[in-house]
């Protein structure tokens, strides 16, 4: 047997190892409380859903262009113009995909030779440094601290960039840590003479009046990754997109055609409903309420309950919290708490080396539950502790 | 700029040209007949886009497992026991993808370093060499002839194989030649110590009698790519998937769980309707039939007109023929057809340099559309030889 070493050094995620204990535990009868999930506990908003079966119905079950549906594409480049200010955005530059993930397989082989290096996070989401190893491309990790909100220390950054450094991953809202970034510091960031990449999956998830930036505000050198899965709870329509620089528009799309052929052409409505319809608007905001009822009660608990969280996170829906006092050994307690108080929360480890000693806890459940698991991991915490 | 050498090698389809062409004519006015598409005139089968429709509204919008909802890759291993005989097959082997594209990036990555090299017929499916340069290995094309119905020679595979060679590509029914592959060559090709990477997404359009066998009644040395495409009309649900050896189980799971997350729940319910629903296999058969009529108006036809058809081609959606009596440059040939007839078809080039003088003509459109692009055709071949 052989496996392309490319292949073979893709890590496994922990979260997938306590998502299948805590199923295991469920099957066995016990109840658990999952605050180990990364994707909204919502359903996809009802006009969505409405527009999707309008298309099945309408026998909208054919490829589509290549980059996708023409008006979704312009759909996108309005929103970006009316959201963040972006103007001339070219329909071209925008593919849809299925999902974000094939997006990032598109930027980091287009733009990363193997050896090359990109930078990112530590902690950080754990798929990008997977999609650098894919395509043989080297994961340089940058240390971020709790006491700076998480943000990549500039001197640091520059200190990293050598020949074979070609672009630098951000991620705001971030996941795992919740945290957004400056424009100060996005300025900065673009102007390192890196390809930004731009995971914008959360926006729109922010709170007590935070605003999430655009790399596109800043740069066009910049790959801007997002979609409809996190916003708009359409996780399971696998529907997101990548935004290019104009000239990579001929090579995207030869690639796109090659590799993907298209992205799915029922989804691809949804998606325009969920852009253009106001009622998928107001259930947005409705959404957005209701995860900032959860975060502000979840960030109070944890304090309470003596995590440390230096920073209030004020994007997506996770707070990265700080478990050291409790236990460094943030794997040995992700499963300790969900063996005996049979809550799930991802060890902060799947996040990179630097987030040992930290728990991430979602909010994409509800308010109820976000209230027992809590309340057993309060218990659990004060008996560990006699 | 920097492109990926990789990505820079990737080739664009002449069919898109041909395409993007018919639509300028379109535009313009004209009428054209389309001959050269890759996908079912149908639409899906009611059945399916109901399933689909009751998933969107019982919400079953969110992830799923990351190899695919476990009754579908079940319902996936009873197909294979039914309809080859494969006994034994385990649903975790089975890993859904949003097409079949992300089936061959899972395998091509999988079993084939930098440097390695695949075997692929010339003339074969433009995209195979593609997914082989995306993973940085070398296409090794060796030339079918239309003789030996496009089949391998076996002296000749042998000859070809070094010791960086990993694996052979077939796909029967074929694109774009329509011929099915017999048992004997499919034993034959098992034994040559390579990987069987075998398409099979056209099984079940066979015609006349025919049987196409997988791969994997022959070997466990195999990864099988098939899908609901095809067979069950659904290009635009974007539904494929891989069966991959035991060995490899996981290394797939833990790829797919980063690079992929997941396919899309809504389209694994409308494929399991596809696969277990008494109605769509009367949908299919109905399909078939409708198919095979075309099929054989069309090899009548363009016999008369005087292309070549040295073997019937007997699945699939197309016929190869030999136009070379016409004009020996089938881009040629393809632009003035479609300039002067208005008849959409793809030339033979963009299968390999092997695929020179012959032009693909697809029957995935109704009977009365390719009755008046074949007598277009003839009267513009009629008139050019005056």
């Amino acid at each position: 047997m052989t496996i392309n070493r490319q292949v073979a050094e893709i890590r496994p995620f922990i979260v997938m190892d306590v998502l299948e204990r805590a199923q295991e535990l469920e099957r066995t009868g016990h109840d658990v409380v999952h605050l180990e999930v990364g994707e909204p506990d919502f359903d996809a908003p009802e006009a969505v859903k409405e527009a999707a079966i309008r298309a099945l119905r309408n026998g909208e079950t054919h490829y589509t262009h290549s980059l996708g549906i023409l008006e979704l594409r312009e759909a996108i480049c309005d929103f970006y113009e009316v959201t963040y200010g972006i103007k001339g955005l070219d329909p071209d530059q925008i593919v849809i995909t299925s999902g974000t993930s094939p997006a990032f397989i598109v930027a980091f082989s287009l733009i990363l030779e193997p050896g090359d290096e990109i930078i990112l996070s530590d902690p950080g989401y754990a798929c990008y440094p997977n999609f650098a190893r894919f395509v043989g491309a080297i994961p340089r990790f940058l240390v971020v601290k709790e006491i700076d909100g998480f943000q990549y220390d500039l001197e640091r950054v520059r200190t990293a960039i050598t020949n074979r450094t070609k672009a630098i991953m951000i991620n705001s809202p971030s996941n795992p840590t919740g945290q957004i970034t400056e424009p100060d510091q996005l300025r900065a960031l673009s102007d390192m003479g890196l390809w930004l990449f731009s995971d914008e999956i959360y926006h729109g998830l922010v709170y007590n009046g935070a605003r999430a930036h655009s790399a596109l505000e800043f740069t066009d050198r910049c790959f801007v990754f997002n979609g409809f899965s996190k916003l708009y709870a359409m996780t399971g329509l696998r529907l997101g997109y990548i935004i290019v620089p104009k000239m990579f528009v001929k090579t995207v799309k030869c690639m796109v055609q090659n590799l993907f052929i298209s992205a799915n052409s029922v989804s691809q409505r949804a998606a325009y409903e969920a852009l253009t319809n106001p009622e998928v608007s107001q259930d947005v905001e409705r959404m957005v309420q209701i995860y900032d009822e959860r975060r502000r009660f979840m960030v109070r608990r944890l304090k309470e309950i003596g995590f440390g969280v230096v920073k209030e996170p004020k994007g997506a829906f996770y707070v990265f919290a700080n478990a050291s006092r409790f236990e460094k050994n943030s794997y040995k307690l992700a499963f300790d708490i969900l063996e005996k108080a049979h809550v799930g929360v991802t060890p902060g480890i799947d996040f990179g080396p630097n987030g040992e000693g930290f728990l991430r806890f979602s909010y994409a459940n509800s308010l109820d539950r976000i209230k027992e698991g809590l309340r057993r991991i309060e218990e659990f915490l004060g008996e560990k502790s006699l």
